[in-house]
């Protein structure tokens, strides 16, 4: 048998997917809280020592914020796309493990960012692993939506999602771009991209 | 269409939801342990030195089991108010992500209180991240019992259960003031507050 | 109403309550691994060096395993236990929740036991931990075979349980007071203890 | 009653143990990037600092990839072999910890080859954990096959599965080996091996 092919056999219920994903995306967003870092003070009663070391971490607050919210915005998408499927197959189950793959890596540029807000390098590779998210996640849908969407679901599509789909990657292109001109325009863009996607798709009525 | 109707769109199951929050509430009560250093001893096998070192991580003992009570009941509330949607839309799903950053955040108000019991700061700071997290628990609870509730269950509400609520802020915010007056205070109100919210509410018969 | 009384009500799904405490269960045996740290190499090329090094944290390995088999018994008595109940109510939940909060900090004295398995205290101390934690359990299950038991399971309990749930304590508590006479009889009580529990109640047929 | 016997009793359901194992393995893949520390740089705004300190710690994110495609296929497998089964009994279950075992234990040496990939010993214990894992593996398939498969499934089994289950061993083990005479290889063979995996077992249709 043609071996491509053979990733499109298997008819596998969808619950465990959704188990292991939700499971993936609870530990992402709750392990982000683990690189804020207690500031270590000289006098353990000085309240001024104590407010100056938050400040200082405040890239960091910031960066748990954007990553917190666009991961949740993933979680939304994936649970809406997840939906569309009739069941899973092996070429299904290996896109998402793919795509799972650098949500869970989210930490590490968040750290990054958080601890080095201001060096250019930190800040564009948030932006990319986000691009490179987006685009694994665009590749899953495409995939659900071409090979296993429920007869009734098919042609149901929101024309709109493709372009709000793809300003996620220019979005986050843009950061990228930004973050050699100019630094804090790249948080903005980080922060405003999950913004597209807050609202729902307008093909359910 | 309008920005803010179209939150009330979707008509999402509550199955993910509920596993995307309980695995959220898992993590962080079993992440708390993780700021509970074993303390360094010069001499491994001595006794006294080893009680000596976990005398003084007190204060985080006793923080970890604040925090962990609290989140329980969090937890509990949230498995409550759920129960009552008929099923979730977007206006829900983003109250309910917005609930749960601020509960993920926990373990670092956690972990200052716990190494700076006696800045006023720290301790002050744990009751106030405790009163947002109420409020918005209250705003989501809110916005499911008006525009989601099952109807079967609609004017069933516990009339005593809106004064319940207000105490949660109202008792973390006398911590809050009483971390800059009299520290060992803050520490009661913030033990005590939970145990409002440990009975069932009075409507279900 | 009787303030007792109102914990014997509510009639919630045990849904929640079982993918809660699946979830804190998976996390604390995956959390334990944390403790286990590489060590620290001169010449990161040095076979020799680093197979010391991992000799030198055997202990941590051995505190690693015995946690982990004793967690993994406590999920499966607590799977059982909880399958008699026909739903839960108030008094259930907190009951869990704070069995639950003693398997969460399993990770604390495991962590003590691994560094310093010479010093008394820290060993004893795990021995402690899970006296207590067993002791909860037993609270837990004999609460829910008075209180919530289904119907058509009531009378079949094994005999035998009981006992057997005895031997928990006495075992752990054994190990407690070896701690302090005989270091490695200590190690071999506590890895003995679970196995008691490795076969199922005799009175399912 | 026979002790070993008491072993195949029990008819548990199916659920919690995958829910407690889909929470272990969404937990291992998302611990494994905790091993990723962000490098310490001297000037916080040298670009080109950063790309040194990344391009070093390169083989903890080769680790890191391997680890996860592995534990991922982990996954697949193990969600497709308790397919087969009817129902739990408490001999598949302590197997089943037993192989959990072994997959929350791949931290520690993801963590050790990518600290030390120069390191022989390093880097055969990662091949060697693997093999063991797989070994835990294939006897947990053989005996849910032998004893617990439904009736309807048996004798579908794929012929091929028995040789790709050896291939598993037989490469990791070729790694193992190839540690002590040329490390890019083993690397290699660690890479390579879950590729065999990745397309479904032919005997569904």
């Amino acid at each position: 048998m043609n071996f491509f092919k053979r990733f499109s056999q298997g008819n596998l219920p969808l619950g465990r997917i959704e188990a292991f994903s939700d499971g993936v995306f609870a530990i992402i967003v709750t392990l982000l809280v683990l690189d804020l870092k207690v500031p270590q003070l000289k006098d353990p009663t000085d309240v001024n020592e104590l407010a100056h070391g938050l400040v200082k971490i405040l890239p960091q607050f910031l960066s748990w914020l954007i990553s917190f919210i666009i991961v949740c915005k993933f979680w939304l998408n994936h649970h809406n796309i997840i939906r569309y499927a009739k069941h899973a197959n092996y070429g299904m189950i290996w896109l998402n493990s793919l795509f799972l793959m650098f949500q869970s890596f989210v930490p590490f540029p968040t750290a990054l960012m958080g601890q080095y807000p201001s060096n250019p390098l930190a800040v564009s590779a948030f932006g990319i692993i986000m691009t490179l998210s987006t685009l694994l996640f665009m590749i899953l849908a495409a995939y659900i939506t071409r090979n296993l969407i429920k007869p009734e679901l098919d042609g149901k599509k929101d024309p709109t999602l493709k372009w709000r789909s793809l300003a996620g990657p220019v979005f986050y292109m843009s950061g990228v771009t930004m973050a050699w001109i100019y630094l804090p325009a790249a948080f903005c863009f980080y922060a405003v991209t999950p913004l597209f996607f807050i609202t729902p798709p307008k093909m359910r009525h």
